[in-house]
């Protein structure tokens, strides 16, 4: 190329540089999907407009969150302006290990969006429930050889960090290898424990208030200010943003439910709300650009000459109003999500047997009422040792036990649905608030088995057996109207095949439909899907029965 | 470790975070090397002070232009704060090759100077010239594979870059594969140019002036400002720390002669001077960290859990008074320079026979005067065509072609040295200023060659033999008193093998011996080091003859 050939495209307006810290009236030449200079200059296409960003870049998603596949998520996103997301497949990995993580990347090759991968280093969760996947060290070692592959995903386990445990310490030296990054997930850490997990990880996205976000910043992690659809940080960690050089600061979802993927997006409108909350607008692009390459060694993420010609073109820049984004050069991309039948991912994942209300329920030879253990669902991440009484009731000729209602203690059941024994974990949840009917998912952190609860073990028995027939997804039964209310996720009992804009309609339906009946916790039906994750103390629901997180150990339910 | 296991060292001081941009007081706990958290804590040993910031570290040097190893440097600079300098070995990779990079470097293991490789990407300069060294595609692939390697060094031959020369973009291949920058050197290069060659390098040291940096900067490249014994940037530059984000900023010093270092050491003087000059402390001290060390990917740099322990200790900041410096946990690390019998480097390299004062001077049969091309020695690194008429006059019953002090056209000679051919090139040079004797040196940009120049091809011819017999160095011949005052640099004709403190006596002995038989040209005696450059333009005198640089053909010294 000689400089007076003509250029693709020239783009002419300010532009936000991320490297200078400075707004500057540019000419921005492009050609064969490179930014390669500045300056007017022949062009075959030329585009004005008011603000040129480079592309954002989310520092740390999961997509699955949105219940969707990355071209699905890239259709969504991409028109607003996200051109990259770092992800997290810790799902996907769940369900389908180390080939479903390498299936569901594949379909980037399907969207514009950049999907970078911090390869799942917590799978599973733990030993004590069955899962449909493991990604051991090895198989994390063969995933960090994806050319995706950016870093090592968020490490969970922090006691086998400061332990010692090898194996996770194996993956972590896997990514080291190789000059990647490793993520943190390090939720309210002070202290000497804080600063020997900064030894080993680089970011973490949890903190909830500004001491949290500066001990950590101070203890020399990247802290991305997380603004998703359940976890909304942002406004406790702005001040942040002045407090300390905003350098290593950046910005992420960590999740966005399939609405306000549909209605407004993702990182792109954590961008704009750091402007409404007073961030200077280059700063709050550099946090959603330049600072994330930075971690993670990216291309993108800022408009120089060779860097790829990627960026997003707006009339207004604090209103985020986007008149164009390109990717590589090409001007507003197709990101029409392709038919889900060129996806590997499997939608025959949910194999348990058709079950009866009483595989669900609890049997009891003695007299009633009798003292149980029960799973709580509060919403803050932490239930407490909680016991009920609950009574007897004879069904069928057999004595079984049961919820009650007044006191919102509901039965609850776990079932394995990977291929696995298929057996049911009974036991009870506390305030969920159903009035009538049954709430199911298949989306159950991190094991993603069936999970129910209900007023009655015939509803429950209903929405698990129509679980099972779509293949997965979530699932709500009004026995007044005798009415089911689905969102089918078949890919993986995880992600909707289905466009987008169903998708979201039909979890608005679900969510309505739970309502309806009763469902009056604060995380409305997303608030069961935390029902089985054997993390969160004390008493949480596994397929295996119940279990105390904090002794690591099955206890009864029944208290003797 | 558990955490009330007492530290090896707990230091208390005003930490400057380059993390975070900020002065925080902190008990920083260093523990096998590495910095592992911050908080008072049982230590065995414990260490007040004011001041701590991370080690420097030189964004960009080449260690043999104060004519010493890489230990010596070490010695000179490790006590003053700077534990860490990215130097490019230019100099001996042209006349040793890539042997001579591989022992150059292996010496850094006898220092506790942490010495980053930037392999040597333009040697030899020209074909013009015969070299001790080629650094070849393949010889680069090989360097570049070395522990210390961080980048490609910087790149030259700007043309062979935008024409698409295959060995330079092999060269430059090499590094992109292994995710490594590439470090530029764009002088005076401005528009689309510019642009074209930010598409290929990351950094450029070569900005003389604001709208220079300005205009890199805005081109993407991490620009440096340099302040060496010679160019002095930093004055011009420094504006350009408050008119961009100075995340991308850097402070090199390019070279900094013996005396220089002896006397006051190397980057560190450039922190304080930027200080000085009104930059902020903490800035100042993050483009000399942590802006170096996110270039080049480095551990160190900073101060945070999980880097390794290198940092400075001062009782002021502002005025870089050192109480202690530590590297890898070691205070105050023994920096002696070991003795040069240990280093692999040759010290036979000057192979060139005894040579006669006819050897060095250009026959003429006809009369005189005659017309000849002459080379210039100025100061701003270009001369102009020059002629000039010079007499001929019979010696030993020979007619040769002599010099005019007069009007400052003196005799000068390029002797090959590096076991090729032994040839002379011969030839004049305008502005030395030399009333008698002559000057010579092994250290000639880039062959490194031997040039001599003088008031008589006598003197020239003692100087060149004297040179011969020390291995190489600088020399000065003064007819009035007989003397010879010499700095002998063995070590590959570039560098002393004794203690600093001599080597830097000496060269001032040189350096006022040369004043005292006139030169008077503004960069003293190292302005000889430039005479048979090249790639200056436009005279410039070869051991192959005299070079038209801008034609890149061979000239005859006599204008026919």
């Amino acid at each position: 190329m000689t400089d007076t050939a003509p250029v693709d495209l020239l783009v002419e307006g300010t532009l936000v540089d991320v490297n200078t810290g400075t707004l500057e009236d540019r000419a921005i030449a492009i050609d064969d999907g490179e930014i390669v200079g500045f300056g007017a200059r022949p062009a075959t296409n030329r585009i004005e407009t008011g603000y040129v960003t480079p592309g954002l870049i989310d520092a740390h998603t999961h997509i699955e969150a949105s219940m969707v596949t990355i071209p699905q998520y890239g259709e969504a996103v991409v028109p607003r302006g996200v051109t990259a997301a770092v992800h997290d497949p810790h799902e996907i990995a769940n369900v389908l290990g180390p080939d479903g993580v390498v299936e569901f990347c594949a379909d980037a090759d399907r969207t514009p969006l950049k999907a970078l991968l911090t390869v799942p280093s917590s799978v599973p969760a733990s030993t004590l429930q069955d899962t449909g996947g493991v990604v051991d060290s090895e198989a994390v070692d063969d995933l960090l050889d994806l050319d995706s592959a950016i870093a090592l995903g968020e490490v969970m386990d922090l006691d086998g960090v400061l332990d010692g445990d090898e194996e996770i310490h194996r993956k972590i030296a896997s990514a080291r290898e190789r000059g990647l990054p490793v993520d943190g997930h390090v939720p309210g850490v002070t202290g000497p424990e804080l600063h020997r997990l900064a030894r080993v990880l680089d970011t973490d996205h949890e903190s909830v208030d500004l001491s949290e976000g500066r001990a950590k910043a101070d203890a020399g992690f990247h802290v991305y200010l997380r603004e998703g659809s359940t976890s909304r940080n942002l406004t406790a960690l702005v001040d942040l943003v002045d407090a300390v050089d905003s350098r290593r600061l950046a910005l992420c979802t960590d999740e966005r439910n399939a609405v306000d993927l549909f209605d407004s997006g993702a990182i792109n409108t954590v961008v704009r709300r750091a402007m409404e909350l007073g961030v200077d607008p280059v700063t709050a692009v550099q946090m959603a650009t330049l600072n994330v390459a930075e971690v993670y060694d990216l291309p993108f993420g800022r408009i120089e000459p060779g860097a790829p010609a990627d960026m997003v073109l707006l009339s207004d820049l604090e209103s985020w109003d986007v008149d164009h984004v390109i990717v590589d050069g090409v001007v507003d991309p197709a990101t029409d999500t392709p038919p889900a039948t060129e996806s590997a991912l499997p939608t025959d994942t949910v194999t348990f047997d058709t079950v009866t209300p009483a595989d669900l329920a609890i049997d009891h030879s003695g007299p009633g009422p009798v003292t149980v253990r029960v799973a709580s669902v509060v919403g803050d991440f932490r239930t407490e040792r909680l016991t009920a009484t609950v009574p007897v009731e004879s069904k069928s000729g057999e004595s079984v036990l049961c919820g009650t209602l007044a006191e919102d203690i509901l039965p609850a059941a776990v079932i394995e649905r990977h291929g696995g024994p298929g057996n049911v974990g009974r036991g009870f949840v506390h305030n969920l608030g159903l009035d009538r009917g049954a709430v199911g998912t298949t989306v159950a952190h991190d094991a993603h088995n069936c999970v129910v609860a209900g007023a009655s073990h015939e509803s429950m028995a209903r929405v698990a057996n129509r679980l099972r027939e779509a293949g997965g997804g979530l699932c709500v039964y009004d026995p007044e109207t005798d009415d089911y209310t689905t969102l089918a996720l078949p890919i993986a009992g995880l992600l909707a095949d289905g466009p987008l804009r169903e998708t979201a309609a039909a979890f608005e339906a679900v969510s309505n439909a739970a309502q309806d009946i009763g469902l009056s916790v604060p995380g409305g039906v997303m608030e069961l899907t935390y029902l089985a994750l054997e993390v969160i103390p004390t008493y949480r629901l596994t397929n295996n029965g119940l279990v105390d997180v904090e002794t690591g150990s099955y206890v009864d339910v029944v208290v003797e």
